[in-house]
């Protein structure tokens, strides 16, 4: 490794800046069941304890996106929050609505044939815009869950407008209010609608972007696309358009399996960031996107599997920024398609863990957060008093 | 329609019976969430009413399938069940263990590591062996949710070989206590696992019912396969080995939707029912087949969308036994594609419902038992009290 | 039926207009090879014979597409082949360019690292559009193979970029040069690339569109799609944006299997012509969307395929029209799943055939035109004498 | 690295013998064309002379593959095939029938509906076996294009029983004459044939194999799989039963791509190896698999991607025996998922380089055959007589 490379690595770990979900900590699982855990999270405040903890690990987890519904209560205040953040050595992350459990949403949020519905979903965002100014945070995460079932169900048409009116409607309100904010508009094929899903793909989420205003930008979760889907061209070709806005990182095989980042497929998330430092190479500057986890963990540990993500996550970045551009610009020009590839394998097997290394003990956390955290006996501790506060609140563990 | 067709087709009818699942009258949904109706059944009882009234209405669904931990209290006796079921004009249709929701099966059930885990199964399936050969059931239908979601997390022939002697010994307990009982053992490539799942494919089914005994056979349901997979093909090797044992129906369009049959490809249903007509047609014999539906209902209301199941099974079915089986032949033998073409899909499009109308008004049932129930006001009637009775049981709906 | 719905159905079939490619009467095949058939079409005359013959079968074909490398010689002056396609009764439909299979494509055409292949690419459209211009023909329709196979294997922005330029210089000479056609941009997610596909969704191609002019609009090959997508979705997003400009039309089960249109899934085709007629009942007016055949037969006949594919596909129009808009709207309004399910359903096992016979009659060609093709004898007619020519030109057949 | 690790790589690459297939090195393309290579091979002796410099620079592949269709004319005498091959320093590896490129196989070989093709399939298959055990091959590998491409085309379990016979014929034929070779059978889902495949997964692949006889074993096509599917599971389940024969190795993202192993999915290739390092550990033996390349390159260079091959493949196989076998037995036992993975992770991301060098050092082979080749001049000074023998034989390049 040149030390024109170690240079570049270490500016991009810098820069690198990698959200966690609240709902990383808490107990989830599939429609199948969930596994308990003795330490999984319950409250507000468990969670940016958890959020704390990675930080404390990692140096490389900031702040921590809040899913309004799963989080919050009604009575606690915006300022509160940032307080809780802040006692915990973390920030208010992104601010994520959830209209897609109530019951008023059966049949969709801002897409549903039932106005009282759209206006639920409505005023719901309202609340959020306003929860996300006071409280610090830079962003709104929109995903629905809107869509339909069956051929037929509904006008797919009408749903598009309803749902266009209503993004243009929260961006001027975030103009009004929340003007630090960014809009980023989540995209997914299907899950939990199985017959069609309103923003099914990225061109649709880009569309409404368009049309919702110059804040809104596209939110790619590597876990929502139909199979086979080249997720590193999307990445690329938003860059292009200016209209990349975030990420929610987990991997898969098969569906929306939320699994741990590079799990299974790690060059494939080597390349999507191969094409993010390819971007800020040619332009000089960093990509202004959201870097968030989104998984869910029902066997893994969670704050386990969450330190694991983020170490994950900073290795294939790391080594996303060995590439040698120059090499790879002239194998490309010269069509040697051999050499170009040559070019991108080194890199993506170049030993990163020195100077992951240099780096950390620069920043004063462990070497191996993941080994550390896994021989302190933290998960253990935290088990005991979490179970009790549990069943003090619900009578059962 | 030739008469000949029309007897075809009526005998078919006769001997096409759906078993309806217990489940499908329970409120279910998806991990984003469930959207209870009032209606729902909660009970065993109420589920064994809901069966009756499909029955009446239908005259094809006399049985319902049991799912053991989700029906059943420890104390319920299996000649109370039967009584139960019968009284409500049905029959206790198959039995289907459950061990994938407990705690203890979180890292599978007769393919974990863990022994206690291994054990317990085991003696779950020993109870419903005992339950099903007293309550009058014909089958053990077996689906595992055993895998693995990461890569290296178990060792894959240790659980193969494990639950090869699981199966074995299953099957044994089977020929002592319940010699009449058919085994079905089910596959599906993922959910709730995401990396590997132990019985995968119908491949692996197969492979493990060879081994358990002569009872075992490959359980089909129509939403477990990978994307492009063709289903028909796989019924028509099994029914060339003897060793289709069953179905459960479903449609999807993407992974395991559990959508209602035919909704989404009906014509694919057709092909399915072609295969199983034209292996009677040619052996004269009715294929021992156990057809069963597998669905799960966030949207529609579960009565009408189990009724319309029924319904559309029975078109479909009625469809595939009005083909031209000789004119298909001949076309055939003459590499006449679309010739032969012409002829499935002339089956595929032919009005069978003044044939359906004429079999429900021999059977006493509604001509348009969909409508009949849509008009009937039922669902609504039965939402209140068990509303009450829920309120009741839980303190609240 | 009620005779509003025959009225819309009679006038949907005067209007759906089937563009036949000239490709689809020429031998084609797989990689694995190609099956020679003795009436294959080889000359441009021939070709036109061929869209002749089926016209005159279905008066709904009457045009046929040409493929610029594939049918033409330099010598061709763009007034005969308008003459020649006269002398047969149809007329001259979209030019396509052929971009991939010259040497010099072989790392892409528009996309190309290479200047000169770039240069190359934009001379053949250049020709293409003087031709277009002259031969009476009213569309430009664009597929591109190119793409890369291997990761790192060339700069996928600056691909991009080199294409948004090309398409933007295309539609400028467009402008110029045939001010009445219309810019069709087709997508496909694989083959023949097998890591990237610069125009690789509909999203894609409808960037590039907004980005060349305003005559450049989305073509829909049905088979070029992953896994799963809802095709009917992108028809009515599409449609609402007024960016959908066409269709090729085929059926598949796994890549781009290019089979007849509906003989996989003619459900699937029928809820794309339903969005199509669910909008032009609602704006009163047809939408401006090129029809067009693109399927490659190995197996089947050449003409016989062809035929059977435009009745299929006037069939599935019809039965779109079929649906009770006003019933369906009740429905979805009252968020009756299934309800609005049924609705849909009905028309499409609504029995076309007498309305289609009648249609038939009142244009004078046969009820059966596939029945009365097959019986003719023509295909067998027509392969000695096409047979003997091709020895006479290349000394074998 | 432990020296206990370190005996176990050498060992295994000791073992690995990757066969190259002499159809990696003519010409081949997509059905959109293909891109002549000036260096392609076009001879048998051309292609052994290519395999010869393969294995000179790797001295890991010591066999090549024949395709008697593409490779061989009737004149040439299996003993002059040997001695051909002998004299480039490499053994004649698996015969590989053609059964599918013939026009009497248009529909199908073994399962065709016409007798005559059936018969002129057995006995290509008779010539070939006569051919494999007089040339000193050990292994005769099936791959059949048999599928029909729409519903209804053609009866499947006739076609079924036909070939379950042709293949027991042919074990018997093997048994009698060739009794040194093992008989392998390939699986793929889909095309050339687009509606059904007669062998379309592993399980048909294992149930014919079963039926033919003990030499019978199932081959593994990497890219012969539906999107998503668990290959390597499906390497330990045939590993458990005895019944997996070889692979057919190449990578791909879509469908049948044909590309450079681990080019795509690297990860995806360790995990086949670390199945079969598992077995050969816990068994103290080697698993009897032929390991075979087949690819399509049609941009690569023939030679560099064939080198580059058998080196990732190399790697790939190295890393897979870097498992710390009782780290992960011990983490899977405590149902450790992190720490499991954790183990297999490590041994993917082991540097193996240094190894690879010592081992090609003591073969007396480049330490980096991919770059000698490129630096070499070679393939250049290869084109040239090829180039001028192709136009004395053809007239054209």
């Amino acid at each position: 490794m040149t030390s024109d490379i170690e240079t570049t690595v270490w500016r991009a770990l810098d820069g690198f800046v990698i959200e966690i979900p609240s709902w990383g900590f808490a107990d989830t699982g599939t429609r199948f069941g969930k596994f308990h855990q003795p330490a999984a999270a319950v409250t507000l405040e468990e969670k940016f304890h958890d959020a704390g903890v990675v930080h404390r690990l990692t140096a490389a987890s900031p702040t921590m996106a809040i899913h309004v519904q799963w989080d919050l209560s009604p009575q606690q205040r915006p300022q509160d929050i940032a307080a809780l953040a802040k006692s915990h050595g973390v920030g208010v992350g992104s601010i994520n609505p959830n209209v897609f459990q109530d019951p008023c949403y059966k049949f969709g949020s801002f897409c549903s044939p039932d106005a009282d519905a759209r206006r639920s979903a409505r005023e719901h965002l309202a609340e959020c815009i306003t929860l996300g100014a006071q409280c610090g945070s830079q962003c709104l995460s929109i995903w629905l869950g809107d869509g339909t079932n069956y051929p037929g169900q509904d006008h797919l048409r009408r749903r598009k407008r309803d749902l266009q009116a209503a993004l243009r409607d929260i961006h001027q309100q975030l103009d009004r209010e929340w003007p630090a904010a960014a809009l980023l508009v989540e995209y997914k094929p299907f899950e939990p609608a199985f017959y069609h899903t309103d923003i099914a793909d990225w061109g649709m989420s880009y569309v409404f972007c368009k049309a919702a205003g110059e804040k809104a930008r596209v939110l790619i979760d590597t876990g929502h696309h139909l199979p086979g889907c080249n997720i590193e061209h999307i990445v690329a070709f938003l860059l292009d358009e200016g209209m990349l806005g975030g990420f929610h990182f987990n991997d898969r095989k098969y569906a929306d399996d939320d699994l741990t980042i590079g799990s299974i497929d790690p060059y494939a998330v080597f390349r999507i960031f191969d094409q993010i430092a390819q971007f800020e190479f040619e332009t000089g500057a960093r990509a202004p996107i959201a870097y968030t986890i989104d998984q869910s963990h029902n066997l893994k540990p969670k704050l386990e599997a969450t330190v694991q993500t983020v170490c994950e996550a900073q290795k294939l970045f790391a080594k996303a920024h060995c590439v040698d551009r120059k090499a790879l610009a002239a194998a490309q020009a010269n069509t040697d398609v051999v050499g170009a590839e040559t070019v991108l394998r080194a890199a993506y097997e170049t030993d990163v863990t020195p100077l992951l290394h240099q780096w950390r003990r620069n920043r004063g956390v462990p070497l191996d957060p993941l080994a550390e955290l896994r021989s302190s006996g933290l998960i253990e501790r935290l088990g005991r008093p979490r179970e009790a506060a549990r069943e003090r609140r619900h009578g059962s563990p």
